[in-house]
């Protein structure tokens, strides 16, 4: 055209990064698929690849969030959407004792870490902080690849993971309390009742409102009923943990398990879910290597400090899971400790909002995203042997 | 959370944005099929409400728009996923003729009209020029839901749009040419023959090297193959189709179109698009709704000019549309006129060039945008009748 609109020129530019970001996501998939690698790492480093960090063929923007948020979002809603609630609760008090070592002894080692690498206090809490939260998507993803989740293994993880949302929450809340020089024990007290109420009124009240009203939802006018009532229960429930505090893809988890049992003979829907999360999820698979700032790591004490904090990270987790399921025996506890070690998002938002505090420095900031990015990169090959048959 | 980063809350707003266009659009579409009305009309309207004209719950935003071009690409790859390319090139004489028709009889009108309204030569143009482009979305939406994409008369609403959007084009880049004073008549021979090139081979080509591949796709180690590959080659011919400066949504329509034949056998592909395109609809036509701006129509100069242009943008498409399908007898002449009458964000776009370019002022513009808007919501309610057996 020869006097295109910005508009036009703009939703050209931005569908050619879409399209390089799936077509460069599905490339690397294929080819570590075809060596026998997980998927995933392949999605992963095709977002290193494609990033600031090498080619710098596609920045993180706006919309690359916004889609990855998305594609998070519905990852974890899919996989609540294979999980029963009782299967859940069966596994609860296994569960509880993963996420609350799980939450310690990484918050301990980190702490430890940063005052070794010389770190201020403040710099040490958040380190310990951002060590704490376990980002599920990663491991959800390999197990339901490897169509494992009806395992016991495979539920712990995902039952700690909600419950591991929850105290990173506490301990993020008492650690910026810190920050700001003032920790306010009632403000955490309601923090951590709210959180709790959340999920038990969710995991509870919402799975019977569902298994009683299913039948209404058959005759709304609208086409695909199910399935639009699906997508607004994922929006709403998510919407609900944010305002609670909890993380937004617990709140679709929730929904997807909420939904597990009314929807158990609508096998078009899981199809269409399945064709939201194939798209979106890719770009959050990306997004995650987009981060990651190869340039930072040429300074050698930050190199050397993401790589400690790596190591730190992976076998704090490891060991601190593997501890509370160590009445699954060897096996089952290196299972569960392995399925805790991606930290995705999550470390990085912690790091974010201490950066935001003034309280993070540059090169911590670039430590824990290394970190976040390297846990993530490491697991995959980790879990895959482990729960092989 | 007692101190959430930024990200954190932009991110809950956000979702409640979505949330909120999502609910609102299938509360109105249902309210709409209950009382036997178009569910398209109820999820316009619902942007109309919730949008900056009414309530001024949501705005309309980078991500709005996003998601309603994503919604618009995917509704139109949906609707190629049901037609053949053969079933169109059977009409393609018939087609050709309506588009024809359906370009020379709106632009005239549209010109006669504003020149009637005191506007300047360019302006004139410019009006003209909005008039012609139909935005086949709606009307494939209306069929679709009715099941009614295999008439004759829709599929020649659908290959009247792809000529007609190349018509439209043309006659986009002499007026813009003409804005700018001097029409480059061999730059124009070039847009014309690469989009007539563009839609000819990828409507020939792409079908049979697909048949002939389509065996190859099964063998792809990656999750979904045959979703993946019809999601890239979406992005891809929707990306070339812009870069032409086609539509991308015709591009999106013609990769449909190619995959048809070589995915006629795998339902799950189709319900797996259908979970990317009943998520995403509902925002492309929110986002029409919310477009509007009842309070530019307060005047009473621009309230006047955009009711005779809707008039005349109806009448118009009818009329040209319907001469050029008058070999199907009446109901069907005015099946297809009707078919071709909305004129949704093509319009709109063209607007937005005569703004960009200094050459339509506020109230031509508002005009314009009242006009796309009210022949999208008038256009449901006369294809209904017409099409019901």
């Amino acid at each position: 055209m020869s006097e295109p609109s910005t508009a036009a020129v703009h939703g050209s530019e931005l569908l050619l990064q879409l399209f390089v970001m799936l077509a460069a996501a599905k490339l690397l998939a294929e080819g570590f698929s075809r060596l026998r690698q997980p998927a995933v790492v392949g999605e992963i480093l095709a977002g290193v690849l494609i990033g600031p960090s090498l080619l710098g063929w596609v920045q993180p923007s706006p919309v690359s969030h916004l889609l990855a948020e998305l594609g998070v979002m519905f990852l974890l809603f899919s996989v609540g959407l294979e999980i029963k609630p009782a299967a859940i609760l069966r596994v609860g008090r296994a569960a509880l004792l993963v996420a609350m070592l799980g939450v310690l002894v990484p918050f301990g080692s980190g702490f430890v870490l940063m005052e070794a690498f010389g770190g201020s206090r403040i710099e040490s809490l958040f380190t310990g902080t951002a060590l704490v939260a376990t980002s599920v998507g990663i491991s959800a993803r390999i197990l339901a690849e490897m169509g494992l989740l009806e395992t016991r293994s495979a539920r712990i993880i995902l039952g700690a993971a909600v419950i591991d949302d929850i105290l990173g929450l506490l301990v993020l809340a008492v650690v910026s309390a810190t920050a700001r020089g003032a920790v306010n024990v009632a403000e955490i007290a309601v923090t951590a009742v709210l959180a709790v109420a959340f999920v038990a009124a969710v995991g509870v009240l919402v799975p019977r409102l569902l298994t009683r009203g299913g039948v209404h939802i058959g005759r709304l006018a609208i086409a695909s009923p199910y399935f639009v009532v699906s997508l607004l229960l994922c929006f709403g429930l998510a919407l609900a943990a944010s305002w609670v505090g909890v993380a937004a893809i617990i709140g679709a988890f929730l929904a997807g398990m909420a939904l597990a049992e009314a929807l158990e003979v609508h096998r078009d829907v899981h199809q269409q879910v399945r064709g939201v999360t194939e798209l979106l999820v890719p770009y959050f698979l990306v997004e995650i290597g987009m981060q990651l700032k190869l340039e930072a790591l040429e300074q050698s004490y930050t190199l050397w400090l993401a790589a400690a904090m790596t190591a730190v990270a992976v076998v704090s987790k490891l060991a601190g899971c593997g501890l509370g399921a160590a009445a699954l025996g060897w096996r089952g506890a290196l299972q569960v400790g392995a399925g805790m070690v991606p930290r995705g998002e999550v470390g990085i938002v912690v790091a974010q909002i201490g950066l935001a505090a003034g309280v993070v420095t540059d090169d911590l900031f670039a430590a824990v995203l290394a970190m976040a990015v390297a846990t993530t990169l490491i697991a995959p090959p980790m879990i895959r042997p482990l729960f092989r048959r």
